[in-house]
């Protein structure tokens, strides 16, 4: 046996005892945006210390106005080796409406998921508690065969991902040597599906901006008034209408500025994932790609820059009708950024758009919301070439490097404050009902992902 | 003197007792939308009845499911006379906020209104006691001077305007017979101004339709979904914005089928009324006139038809953000109409217009509102000549011939179910606040507007 076939069979072996540690944890409820659950929230805190410290990490859990902050960092590794940050979370979400579960939120079982899977049901057990014990288990694996882990690693456990990290800048303001790394390790996203492991590559960026038009200094009656006098509703249709042209591309002036095409050979490992269209857009109900023409929906989703409306309202929208021309029509635009583009030039962009059509007598407000950028892997990095090998070896298929069509705060913050690339690697799955009754985790992604990150390490330090 | 003079000395003499009459009436607090007057209602019904037998009408109070409707036919009229019928309503406006008010909405009195003009105040002054009693003295100045009434009356005074009229179209379907004349004078409107009487001959009608679109079965992650899955607001502000084009116009296929040209001498008549786009937008915070370019704005509001968007809502309107791709997103849309254009055409080529732009997976839904003709009378009729003269004849400025923007139910229940013409003509001013604190009636109004019955009542006859 290689070593690494040796500390795969330790994890093998140590599954039973991976997961009652798991279910010591499952069973602190700790939900993090109720206070009543404040003490549980510590509780899992302190217990995740203890485990780091049987694993020979020094960890402490911080104070932070909102729920603890722990860290842990390893004994030193190898001259050479890397420094990796993982992340994850302790904290998990409400369990309302609590008849809908099947068994108690916080008394984990081991159930039949039929087609012969096993699954972990309960509350976190794949958001993200599940997900986090994969990593320290493969941790253990090293530890109990006596290895020294092959990488320096710390670890960063949240307790507030779930009500909006409201502590987390903070801390990484205050507390940014003691997290910084070469890269991190973040695990809190999914396989592509059961066979599949995946790593997200990309996340898109997002712009906000709340437009409101007035015209008229009251609501009018669209008889006495009507035909005369300027009706913000239309001017705001007819702004919107005109921010995609025939093709479904954005018309902003710049707006495409920073947007690279997807690497051909990236797009063909996309190709053998057998999305399509329809199966991708008939479980909403559609069947038609909307947005730009001649593109796949995960290239549209995953590395495309969007304008979308959010939200709208002007006039009457109770029941029934009324002949008012409103003195007022607001709308919510939101923009989903790739690549370099720039949340500062497209939303000044966006307004000067917006100015250019408001008719002289009529006056437009915006208020702003969001603006970060994309986040974007170099497809070519080692670790995530690295990574993607180990994935690779250890489930049926090859895994993917993929797309995320929508932002995760933390690899902004990394990036932006910390300078420091996130491998978003995880082991849940669509269907985990994730923020739902009846949370389930698969065995399968507990036990795999444990031996994914033994991979993951082995093949970092090489 | 001759006999016109003599009434019209007769109506002079009479004021006193005509106000002690309007103050009688005025006095009844007959609010029709609050079920607490309902026996006020049915005193002012009863005390109209009254009235009507004091000059020589058979009259009864007709018992509906809501408020009397009180119907009075006058004696017989000379051979060959035309039939009128007048038509008013005794309800009146709720009162609140009752401290706004600087008297007691039914304790009226006759204050100074400044430059030397006198006022009458309090609730239904204007709106539209001291209305139908002009014309009730107008006759009892015949009845005083022995003088046959010129022309066949038949009164109906309703006490339900002010609530929408529900007892109205059962009534006008059951008792027809009752009230059919040749025409019907309808005094519930308005001078141009102090000095300038005016007779209303255009109404425009109206079509509402509310449009629904559903995109996919539920609200999408604007993340996950953004840029390939429809989404609603976005098709329905491409519908809203195409509905007209660069120069105003509604673009619907056979939009303006049935819209003819003011004739120019009806034009003519309306510049010397000195309205300009800036007064009439500067009223209410505008100055750039909407709509069809090249044409003024009493053009546009009175003779033009329109399609505006009374209201639009879709996706997330609350505070702040949310990046959802909305389910559905509607609108309610309505059409003024003017001229000939035909309702149900309208609404059909709206709908198939909406229909072109939804995509094949996405639905839509429409609910009709209202669907009425425009009201226009012939420039040239007889009746409308001889009440035009007649008032000229009674007022510093000659009588105008106006259109209105709005649609008055009455008006197009009489065409439709009678096939009556409606003479509209009223001496309110734009400053009585109706439905308001403080609503007056003008003196001279009052007064003047007896005189101008007397004068109209002579010429019709002729």
């Amino acid at each position: 046996m290689t070593e690494l076939e040796t500390l795969l069979k330790r994890a093998d072996d140590n599954l039973p005892s991976s997961l009652d540690k798991l279910f010591a944890l499952l069973r602190i409820p700790s939900i993090s945006t109720d206070p009543a659950y404040r003490k549980n929230c510590a509780e899992a805190a302190d217990w995740l210390v203890g485990e780091l410290k049987t694993l020979g990490f020094a960890a402490t859990a911080y104070t932070t106005k909102g729920h603890p902050m722990v860290v842990g960092t390893s004994e030193n590794a190898p001259e050479g080796a890397p420094h990796v940050l993982f992340y994850g979370h302790y904290d998990v979400q409400p369990v309302d409406p609590l008849d809908l579960w099947e068994s108690d939120p916080f008394a984990p079982e081991i159930k039949d998921g039929g087609n012969g899977r096993k699954i972990i049901t309960g509350r976190g057990t794949s958001d993200d508690k599940g997900q986090l014990m994969t990593f320290l288990q493969a941790c253990r694996a090293y530890r109990e065969e006596n290895a020294e882990l092959p990488v320096k690693i710390t670890v960063m456990f949240e307790g507030e991902e779930e009500s909006g990290s409201p502590s987390l800048p903070a801390f990484i303001e205050e507390h940014g040597d003691l997290i910084k790394a070469d890269f991190a390790l973040v695990c809190d996203t999914g396989m592509w599906d059961r066979d599949t492991p995946a790593i997200a590559a990309t996340l898109r960026g997002l712009v906000g901006d709340e437009v409101v038009i007035t015209a008229a200094d009251r609501d009018l009656h669209s008889g006495f008034f009507g035909g005369a006098a300027a009706n913000p509703i239309h001017i705001l249709a007819d702004i919107l209408a005109g921010l995609h042209d025939e093709t479904g591309r954005v018309t902003l002036p710049g707006f495409y500025d920073g947007v690279e095409e997807t690497p051909e050979e990236v797009k063909k490992g996309w190709e053998q994932l057998g999305e399509t269209d329809q199966r991708f857009l008939g479980e909403i109900g559609l069947s038609v790609p909307s947005g730009e023409k001649g593109r796949s929906v995960l290239e549209l989703t995953w590395t495309r820059p969007t304008a979308e409306v959010n939200g709208i309202t002007g006039g009457y929208t109770g029941e029934g009708f009324k002949t008012v021309i409103a003195a007022r029509a607001s709308a919510k635009v939101s923009f989903r950024l790739v690549g370099t583009q720039d949340p500062a030039k497209i939303r000044d962009s966006f307004r000067s758009y917006v100015r250019s059509k408001i008719p002289e007598d009529c006056k437009v407000e915006f208020h702003p919301h969001g603006g970060s950028p994309a986040i974007h892997l170099d497809y070519n990095a080692p670790f995530l070439k690295k990574a993607q090998k180990a994935l690779s070896d250890e489930w049926p298929n090859p895994a993917v490097v993929i797309g995320m069509g929508g932002s995760i705060p933390i690899v902004g913050d990394f990036q932006k404050k910390l300078g420091m690339d996130s491998l978003l690697v995880g082991f849940g799955l669509n269907d985990d009902r994730i923020h739902s009754p009846n949370e389930k985790y698969e065995l399968t992604s507990f036990h795999k992902g444990i031996r994914s990150w033994i991979r993951i390490l082995d093949a970092l330090a090489k």
